[in-house]
């Protein structure tokens, strides 16, 4: 099996021989730019992992699914930071603040169909599946991405609503392209789906150790402030719960220390969060989530010694610090 | 053949058919209010009457091609109205009016996903070939919207880089819906290459007349405020053959024109226009193109009169007076 780096090394030279257009030259330089910026290409490693788990050899229908599958994560990276108004992204600028906003939704429009070309030069037998969790996919992430956006519209979220958004919005992504690879690779459909069902409980449990460490990481392995979600008011994990499990004392206080800003916001907001049990609950909630996500590997038709490179990716992105 | 209108209730009908899902009701409201708010659906029926001149029966993959089609071809309106901040279409709210910019970005996005959808369940033989002029449209019509963008910012645009821009803008979509439709009737490569050529002059003849009937038209036959792109000082073919034909003197007057407003400003740059022998070569150009579509339709292998509804539509396109 090989290590993730090598698998990035892969991807990454793939990469490197894939070319935009030149010209109009603002639209495709937004293009290279968002792809240039990095991130640790998670997704197509994912993917390419996958596949070798089933299939000895990394042949062309892997990779350029895996490109898709980039394309289509970066595309949607340039349109939420549109709708966030973020800007910056990986230290560099967002699309639309270097370029511009239309440049950015055209940036985004045109990596979603280069991705789809890449999609419809495979030549798997099993294409059209492929193609057709591709869409439900993408599709999932959209209405992800719009669930966000209403959340910060209302005051009451359940848990199990914003566990079904960040699923969207994140998780189905990561399982999609651990399925599109086994599939690629001739996986059985159960052997498919337990990928599948890994990859999904990873991106969960990972979502909500990317809240926690926002409130009870250390900002010094973080390299983030702590707090930033409690001090924007962002609807996370741990808002959900309190609204859902607080009593009305507990709720009211919530709600007031919203209107509030500043490091004793913080640190009141916090001691709350401790005290309504939403710190332990979140903790348990993320390890039961990458406990599902390692037992779904289990059920794998494979000689578990294939996954180890699978389970190191998932260890890192769960246990991370930082 | 079927008229004009049998083909577009044929797809109306269809289209009522289609549902987007219930939830997150935002988004998919965002989706329904575009394809409320009707349109012709020329682009849809130009597949449906392209296929229907090779074949006898419309099948469900003709119906499928030519939705997926407008709801591309309603994605790009999304954007674009975002792009060009337009707060009416079609005398009603654009998407990102009624909702939200964010949740116009995320519809459009969704429309174009399940178009690809869409394309997805063809069963025709050839769908690998329909799908990679799809990819190509697309690409196409996002750098044609950047290049208009551009051109806002530049002071020379060429006849050339126009013409280049509305082809790409506006002509390869209806190019490619009867090249798609042909296709799934299994017309012959050279068939199918007519009917591109048909439709990529037919589009540049609109949008000529379109530009000629904003300068020129009637605003009581229009319903159009009568030189709006002259006020906007937006780059029409005009503008482009004045900066390219026009002596240095006239080319100034040009520009110190743009920097006024109002009835005079109009007036005088529809007087420049006439001396120029812009608005004679204008309507020239038109004629051309329009001429050129004709003579495509000629060079098909199939009876002419099996030709008269398309051949009506165009002259519906290009003689309309509004």
């Amino acid at each position: 099996m090989q290590s993730f780096e090598q698998q990035r090394e892969k991807f990454s030279s793939f990469l490197e021989n894939y070319n935009f257009p030149d010209a109009p030259q603002s639209l495709y330089d937004g293009c290279r730019h968002i792809l240039s910026i990095g991130g640790k290409r998670v997704r197509p490693v994912m993917c390419l992992m996958a596949h070798d788990i089933f299939s000895n050899t990394t042949n062309i229908d892997v990779l350029n699914a895996a490109l898709a599958i980039e394309l289509f994560h970066n595309f949607s990276l340039v349109h939420d930071d549109i709708m966030d108004n973020a800007d910056i992204r990986r230290g560099e600028p967002t699309v639309h603040k270097k370029f511009s906003m239309p440049t950015a939704i055209l940036a985004g429009d045109v990596l979603n169909v280069f991705a789809y070309e890449l999609l419809n030069e495979l030549n798997a037998k099993n294409s059209k599946e492929i193609f057709s969790l591709f869409n439900k996919t993408a599709i999932e992430v959209c209405e992800g991405q719009q669930l966000d956006m209403d959340f910060e519209q209302q005051e009451q979220v359940s848990i199990d609503e914003y566990l079904r958004m960040i699923q969207l919005k994140t998780s189905v992504l990561l399982a999609s392209s651990l399925s599109i690879g086994a599939m690629i690779g001739n996986a059985s459909e159960a052997d498919k789906n337990y990928l599948y069902e890994f990859g999904k409980n990873v991106g969960i449990a990972f979502q909500l150790k990317d809240d926690y460490l926002d409130a009870f990481g250390d900002g010094d392995k973080t390299g983030k402030i702590v707090g930033g979600d409690i001090l924007a008011n962002k609807k996370t994990i741990f808002y959900c719960y309190c609204m859902q499990k607080a009593d009305e004392e507990s709720m009211q206080k919530i709600q007031e220390l919203q209107q509030q800003s500043g490091q004793d916001k913080l640190a009141n907001t916090l001691s709350l969060y401790e005290k309504l049990g939403a710190r332990d609950y979140v903790y348990q909630l993320k390890d039961d989530y990458s406990k599902k996500a390692f037992a779904a590997l289990e059920n794998l038709s494979v000689p578990q010694e294939k996954l180890s490179e699978l389970k190191n990716l998932a260890r890192y992105l769960l246990q991370r610090e930082h």
